[in-house]
């Protein structure tokens, strides 16, 4: 038999004594694969427990019509793009920090409104990491939101703000990419 | 502006050049969360695509009724948990591994045989790493496997021939989590 430290983690049944039940804020972050996937994983099992969820992308092209947007739209779940896909190449920066604003101002009615259980705010760090949005405004947004309000944000460069605010934060870091050995990016898996 | 570095990570159509169209061996592992939330958000993603998905758990009981099981459930996707949800506190460890290595003949059969796109082998890395099922032989069925198969494989731990095979590995770890603040597990959110 092995240590204890490489057995699995013990499950949610085993959680004892006194414990907080609340919304947590979960950030995804780092340089690896998964922090968009995983907030999507939380949103397919929070549905699958019948709870209201839904996911504002900052960055993704208001175009966008990936696996995520696809099967949201197959279980009735309101996926949101509302970016312009900009990435380091791209020109006008205005025009994004303009869009991050706008789904900003959405956001904050969303959060506060209710409604939700699960709000996932993806590749939320940039605009914050860019200073589109000050990082101070989304902490008193968060603090403010209804007792039961899960929020999950996404992406790289997480503010040491919102992780000293947030619940939890994961680092997802790369190990191995298969872009490395040129394999192309594969439909399904990772868009 | 930043620097590339701190800017978002293009997207998959801005992949250039000829690039190899191919199934990934994909590893979730560490000791943080996301490892079974991000192979669930892909089972979720790739289901959007229309494409054939099951999840096999090693260590989950086989009457585990969490948010997964409820959302594979509501789509229509086999997700079987095969396990008896032995942690280190267990007793009888041989039941234990022998349930892995029934769900492990399955798994074979479901691999070779075909017919799905993505094939998610959860907390898998458990059996191998307990030496109750030989990493040499995972290795061979994952070379031996169809083309255009997907296989996602989570767990701590994850075997460093496992890892080497592998086209794809992420390691998920804890930044922060919210058991040291006292605060339990949230269902919908965490299982």
């Amino acid at each position: 038999m092995s240590t204890q430290q490489s057995a699995p983690e013990p499950g949610p049944q085993s959680v004892k004594g006194p414990r907080i039940n609340k919304g947590l804020v979960i950030v995804n972050t780092g340089n690896g694969k998964g922090k968009t996937t995983a907030a999507m994983g939380v949103l397919f099992r929070a549905w699958g427990r019948d709870m209201k969820v839904t996911m504002l992308q900052f960055i993704k092209h208001t175009t966008a019509n990936f696996g995520e947007q696809r099967a949201a739209q197959k279980i009735g779940v309101t996926v949101r793009a509302m970016g312009d896909g900009f990435t380091w190449r791209s020109q006008d920066l205005e025009q994004s920090a303009d869009l991050a604003r706008a789904l900003w101002e959405d956001a904050k009615e969303i959060i506060a409104t209710g409604g939700y259980d699960v709000v996932i705010l993806d590749e939320f760090t940039y605009p914050m990491h860019y200073g589109w949005i000050p990082v101070e405004d989304v902490v008193e947004v968060l603090r403010n939101r209804p007792d039961m309000l899960h929020v999950i944000i996404t992406g790289r460069h997480a503010p040491e703000g919102l992780v000293e605010f947030a619940d939890l934060v994961t680092e997802m870091n790369v190990v191995k990419h298969p872009y490395h050995s040129g394999i192309k990016a594969q439909p399904g898996i990772e868009f």
